[in-house]
């Protein structure tokens, strides 16, 4: 049995906190909000969030980040990506050398470019660093519904730890050395949902919608390779498996939102519809900017940029997709005769 | 201009014939119907399998093989996989030297193992084979929906004449010297899409549907891999991507199939219920073999089988998978520390 802590009680940190109180752990629960740890404690469930899943008696809840803190083997980091610095740089001082951090958001920094376990290590040099991530909706977690999941960690003896105490008969949990890898898969999926949701919104059928998945895995794998990522990893649970689960949802903003844009709407009216965050927006920014620095050609992000910011028309930006220079299929192929 | 022949007039064979036509070649369609072929010419649609789609005038329907061959620039053989050995044997006298022969069906021979393209080598020695895969539902091809898809041919010149031949506006065309990878990617995913049936028919959710896609492609590389294949190609449209089209549409007979298995139907009960041939069935044992052949490892395909073959109950099969020994998600981890 180990102590663990979920930094942030949204949907996602309340199905993890579910999930390792059922697999005995001891689990502590902590957000910044006083009125939602009092709700949680009163209610024993979070009916905005995670409705219908029933949180033990024994799972505590509390706002107090030391408390929530101090001696526990574990630290699950579930807030959203927009507080990941702020919320690592107000645990900082609580932290222990070496205790573990697992990053359970995606997203991409916009100002500093910085995957979220790099700004949780920028924050707080001292803590061990993982990441979790995967096909993995919360409500699906949260009702024990089967699913599968990747650890990432630099030191393989984390990773093993982790798995151990995430894996149980319903959620299967694979490890691998790429944190890089995972994380920028699952941050920039969002810009190719979006994309696949304009191809909705223009009515074009399941074979647009798949050329665009899978060409769109391969830019976001060829620019995470020249970062340093692995191939696999985009291939695998973390990328693909991430994003077919993002293109098959009807919960999707980044789908929605691109529905709505491929039927005729700005950006900006898109947003104001789906009324949440659309983190495809800013991926696609983030994206461009880590492809004019790494030199990598991203032909389909290249054209949900210039329709989400410079107002070209979605047909025109798919034609354009369609009529490009003829290519091979993989740079395999480069000395094929 | 060039000179084309289809050989078969199904959803497929058709759909391409248009296709080549609006591109300006001068085409042929040939089948071994008199009747299908009289109503062709009679009605100019074929009403059965794609209807809305208008056959132009000048296109030529024939059931003389020799009429069909001789002098063609190219042969597009589009007849269903149990047919592709004995039409290529009805062809081999009329096919010269060098002419080239496109397969489009998608299949393995089950008492050799062989793809389509090493069957279509083994009866036609003389002519220049190659292959046309991806995500492409005929009907939504005939309707001039965005499509992307992959030549594959041994040699750059053969699939860089077909590229031309083949692309417009609306269908884009990769070309790949992985032959034998988009034959087996195309072939084997249809166990997946069945596999992906069964979770839906339990009840499950997305996660699990997204991890035995994924999963499973990841075995079908394995496999494919160790057979010759590039990782890439299971990765790209070929693969992946024409799987996810399967997964996503309620016309692929797999997956129905498999629907109705993971209610507790029987494979036979399911077979009779679709009334139409499911091909993972015969793929999932094509699998079985060539993994024993080569020793490689196929969890998800194994557990199929099972199911299909040996009655082993679908959750039972699904827990298996879940609780089995626990893993890396690549091989490109083993030597991590």
């Amino acid at each position: 049995m180990a102590e663990v802590s979920i930094i942030g009680a949204g949907s996602w940190g309340t199905a993890l906190a579910v999930l390792l109180h059922k697999n005995g752990h001891k689990v502590t629960v902590w957000s910044i909000m006083e009125q939602e740890i009092e709700m949680l404690k009163e209610t024993r469930e979070h009916k905005d969030k995670l409705p219908g899943v029933k949180l033990p008696e024994d799972m505590t809840f509390t706002t107090d980040l030391r408390a929530a803190i101090n001696g526990k083997d574990v630290l699950v980091l579930a807030v959203p990506s927009p507080y990941t610095r702020s919320t690592s740089h107000m645990m900082k001082e609580y932290v222990a050398e070496g205790q573990i951090i697992v990053d359970v958001a995606k997203g991409i920094e916009e100002n500093t470019l910085m995957t979220l376990s790099q700004i949780i290590e920028d924050e707080i040099p001292q803590a061990t660093v993982a990441v979790l991530s995967g096909p993995s909706h919360a409500e699906e977690v949260g009702r024990g519904i089967p699913t599968t999941i990747v650890v990432g960690a630099h030191k393989k003896e984390t990773a093993e730890y982790l798995q151990n105490l995430f894996m149980n008969e319903v959620f299967r949990v694979y490890i691998s050395p790429d944190v890089l890898g995972i994380e920028l898969g699952a941050a920039l999926k969002n810009v190719v949902a979006l994309a696949a949701g304009i191809a909705d919104g223009l009515g074009y059928g399941d074979n647009t919608k798949a050329a665009l998945i899978t060409r769109g895995i391969t830019e976001i794998s060829r620019l995470g390779m020249a970062m340093g990522g692995r191939f696999e990893t985009f291939s695998g649970l973390t990328g693909i498996g991430d994003l077919i689960v993002t293109c098959a949802s009807m919960h999707s903003r980044n789908r929605r939102a691109g529905i709505l844009i491929g039927k005729g709407y700005t950006m900006e009216e898109a947003m104001e519809e789906v009324k949440m965050v659309v983190e495809g927006v800013y991926s696609a920014k983030a994206a461009i900017a880590l492809a004019h620095k790494y030199d990598v050609q991203l032909p389909i992000i290249e054209q949900v940029n210039e329709v989400l910011f410079s107002g070209k028309p979605a047909d025109v930006a798919v034609k354009e997709l369609m009529i490009r220079d003829k290519k091979l299929e993989s740079a395999f192929s480069e000395g094929w005769e």
